[in-house]
């Protein structure tokens, strides 16, 4: 393709506004433009890259016998509505009216449309298992659009579901989707983790997430340094050293002018701040709750709101902890509560003995506070923020910390979806039940942007061969030069014969500004037809390395071949 | 691909409320499903149709050097109050609103998108001709969705757009354009017409416009039995024989008890109907027309429309009759009008002498009326519908009627857009002109259903080779022989491995069954797999033919070949 004819509008600047460096390069390079906040064109290069990444996932598919359909993307009301996420999903749901004043919206995700699709169809246990999918534009109205394509208000994401009769069949499903997204990552050169997802709204049993390593993520991955272990910093789980046995002492009060940290407080008392208990006011669907965890430790909302299976957990306010917890800011503990709060403890206060803590009582702390004789909690559980440097809960290595982008999420729906959409088979017995799903999805444009944030350097972006937009770019230094416009025309027309896509660059340019587009572009290959033109000699170079070399024209296939295989 | 993991929902009846023969089809062969009022779901079979024909349009858009993008469907308003149509498009655009109140539509087409996208940035002659084009999903909110595919709310669009600094490149664009489509239409295997188009509110100086020939089609397409000559009946012009030159006779008054069509008054008078003038009372944007034309042809409103420039065009009420033409229902006619009412002449009343028509007063006709003498058309223009048998405009043969599909429309659209988005460039001498664009689309979901209207038979679709879903069906007769399983599986892989599309019907079905569906799918060729299996003989069957032969399982591809060769 001549490189003319293409829309490649480069930037000269980093445009205003965008902070991610795969945002910058995109806008820089031409591959995007913005149409409207979170809403990007994609232009000739990026669309390429997207096909590119979309046959790697239609072969992965094919390979686990999910068959590819597409789904409309204006959906009637009355689906989510028989899910309930019409009034649940919140604002993120993009909704409208037709002509007619019926109610509709635009698809963020597809249970409910599935899941009508195959109700009535999928009648009989002897027409399961099928796993469906399709690579679609899906639309979140989020409230803070960013980095460009890895937070949009429409993006593409390949989505599939599976439909089976029984546990194991979807079983079987999840680990073969899981295989085929991790071929899928690994064909695009992502490094990434599979980490423990929180089901969210998404309802069922359980999930895999699968987090590219990126420090623009917008997601904390907690991993082991040794083994395969990784989690969101919300589901994470460490392993720490147990409370050292210790005699009970008299419970002591200590009075204050002020409330105190905790760090405070241990200092005040001169005690450790592992011999501290942090206590924290919660209202959990309007019923108060205290949760205690040691001093050096911070409550993890999201554990806990998984615990209490909450809907609506927040902080109490000021006049809660003194109406509801009977209780003074500053001075919060676990001892003396009223008898409607509920009192959950972390792990971490498990057998921790003469501990130092509020009273409830106003400039006043207490000390050699003991569980059973003190306070007694309803139950231990984890609900404690890891921490870097703890052990990792496989007790192998030591937890680290890093940045991710979500780049996959498969889920255990289970019969969550078709038990309130009335999605039954007939089982071998002749009974009713409700078909058990999953759900699968892959961002696939925020593939793109998750691929450039891990390929890159301070010239521009780096593809790989599989996944660039032309494999190769001839680039003619002087275009008024006959004998370089012929044989870069021809080389265009070898490579393209022998199956390589190439852009020739026949403009009008510096030779400056020529290369350092180029560069910017990220194509692997490129082949400068120069001077020695009329000698049949051109330079090759790949973009990874510093160094060209020259080659005869009739050796240019071959050089290509030997240094992707030296540079692989 | 084992057909028990497909997801072909097959019906045995025929659904309620399918007309088009397509719709039925792709209903009963399980290849769509509907979601909702002109939503359709594609199913794996009608996915890979679309494919294969995406991929066709791809091809021939490479060899004219478009470059493929994406543009989001989530439009700004701002856009196309920018352009105007915001305002104008009608009750067919779907508006809506983000979280924070600003208006949004879905992209309908995406002339002002593109415009948007490449002003500023194609700023000077030296960056045109470019062409980019998208395959993507549109969405028009249709009063009436119907047929399927045919007319639906969201349907698959191929959108190409044409940059250019001049008219010529424009033109040579344009007739590239067209040579892609007709290389589109030809390798779907489609019996169309290239005929001139309206331009409707697209704008611009041109258009052609690609229609289907299907009974189902929902316009009526002129075209002479003989030439190339085609167009669609709003548009359509022919020739028809000079009226006879004659003397003028003295205008005549004959009293009537009530007013006449012209059939009765050229009975009254015992005339012919080609002596009469028929007169019809028009309000063009708010102004008084007459029109007249002769007794035996009707007016064509589109022609008239174009001719006057209207934005608004309809038939005088009767109040208007009596008020702004100071006429009587019934007596409506050329002689005497006020001197506010535009006179408007059909050809056909070229040189027609002594003609009776309505005198404007009540229960009088006129006799033996003449042009000059008793009234005086501003000007005579062709705005007449044309009649089959008429003679081509050409010269060549005779027209005949017949309905049709629109596939595809081309539009120079010149600086309708660019003048109203300000989108300008720099020309050679260094001044700023609006550019020059085209616009050219292919309905890609409508192509599915116009295929299978042109290629079907009682049993159910016929595919062609490179169109079908899987180019072969194996079927085996009785998978509870182990043989017939062996053979069949070794079989799609064997055949797969040749590069071939299977369908492997794997499924626990009557042989009856399995062969009507097989039938109904339309897959181009069937390998039964049955008693002979542990011979290693299988049956061959072309879709499009009645009889089966016996082969070795060896002779399978060759005997393809030659059987898809002698069917050509």
């Amino acid at each position: 393709m001549r490189q003319s004819r293409v829309l490649i509008p480069t930037l000269k600047e980093t445009p205003n506004g965008a902070e991610a460096i795969s945002h910058q390069l995109m806008l820089r390079a031409g591959y995007i433009s913005q149409i409207s906040a979170g809403n990007y064109a994609y232009l000739p290069l990026a669309y390429r890259v997207l096909q590119n990444i979309e046959k790697i996932i239609r072969e992965e598919m094919a390979k686990i016998d999910a068959a590819e359909i597409l789904l409309p993307g204006l959906l009637p009301a009355e689906l989510w509505q028989e899910s309930g996420r019409y009034d649940t999903y919140g604002a993120n749901l993009f909704k409208l009216q037709d002509r007619h004043e019926r109610d509709f919206i635009l698809g963020p995700t597809h249970e409910e449309t599935m899941t009508f699709l195959v109700r009535n169809v999928l009648n009989s246990y002897k027409k399961m298992p099928k796993v469906l999918y399709q690579i679609q534009t899906k639309y979140r109205d989020e409230d803070r659009p960013r980095y460009g394509l890895l937070r949009g208000r429409e993006f593409i994401m390949k989505d599939a579901y599976s439909f089976t009769a029984n546990k194991e069949d979807l079983d079987v499903i999840f680990d073969q989707m899981e295989q085929a997204y991790r071929n899928i990552y690994d064909r695009c050169h992502l490094e990434y983790r599979t980490i423990l997802g929180d089901n969210g709204d998404m309802g069922g049993s359980g999930s895999k997430e699968f987090s590219a390593i990126a420090p623009v993520g917008e997601d904390t991955i907690v991993y082991s340094d040794v083994s395969d272990y990784a989690a969101n910093l919300e589901m994470a789980t460490s392993i720490i050293a147990p409370n050292p046995d210790q005699a009970p002492k008299p419970l002591e009060e200590v009075s204050t002018d002020h409330g105190q940290t905790m760090t405070d407080l241990a200092a005040l008392l001169d005690i450790n701040l592992q011999q501290t208990i942090k206590s924290v006011a919660y209202i959990a669907d309007g019923q108060p709750v205290l949760v205690i965890i040691r001093g050096d430790f911070e409550v993890n909302d999201v554990k806990l709101k998984n615990h209490l299976h909450a809907v609506d957990l927040r902080l109490a306010t000021d006049d809660e902890v003194i109406q509801n917890f009977q209780s003074v800011i500053g001075f919060v503990g676990p001892v003396n509560l009223p008898s409607d709060v509920r009192l959950i403890a972390d792990l971490s206060i498990d057998n921790l003995a003469n501990a130092a803590c509020g009273s409830n009582v106003e400039n006043m702390q207490l000390k050699n506070v003991n569980a059973s004789r003190d306070y007694q909690p309803e139950e231990y559980t984890d609900i404690r923020l890891v921490k870097e440097g703890e052990l990792s809960p496989d007790n192998k290595g030591v937890l680290q910390f890093t940045r991710g982008i979500e780049i996959g999420h498969i889920f255990k729906l289970g019969t969550k979806y078709s038990e309130s959409m009335h999605a039954n088979f007939l089982d071998e017995n002749g009974k009713q039940k409700p078909i058990i799903m999953g759900s699968y999805g892959i961002g696939v444009s925020r593939l793109l942007s998750a691929i450039v944030e891990q390929n890159h350097d301070e010239a521009g972006m780096i593809w790989s061969w599989d996944l660039a937009p032309y494999q190769v770019h001839v680039v003619a230094v002087n275009t008024k030069d006959e004998a370089q416009v012929a044989l870069a025309e021809q080389l265009e027309t070898t490579l393209n014969d022998e199956g390589l896509s190439v852009l020739y660059d026949d403009r009008k340019e510096r030779p400056g500004v020529k290369f350092a587009e180029s560069d910017l572009l990220g194509i692997p290959v490129r082949i400068t037809v120069g001077k020695k033109a009329s000698d049949n000699i051109v330079e090759i170079k790949l973009r990874q390395q510093a160094e060209s070399i020259e080659v005869a024209v009739d050796d240019v296939e071959d050089t290509i071949k030997i240094l992707l295989q030296n540079n692989d």
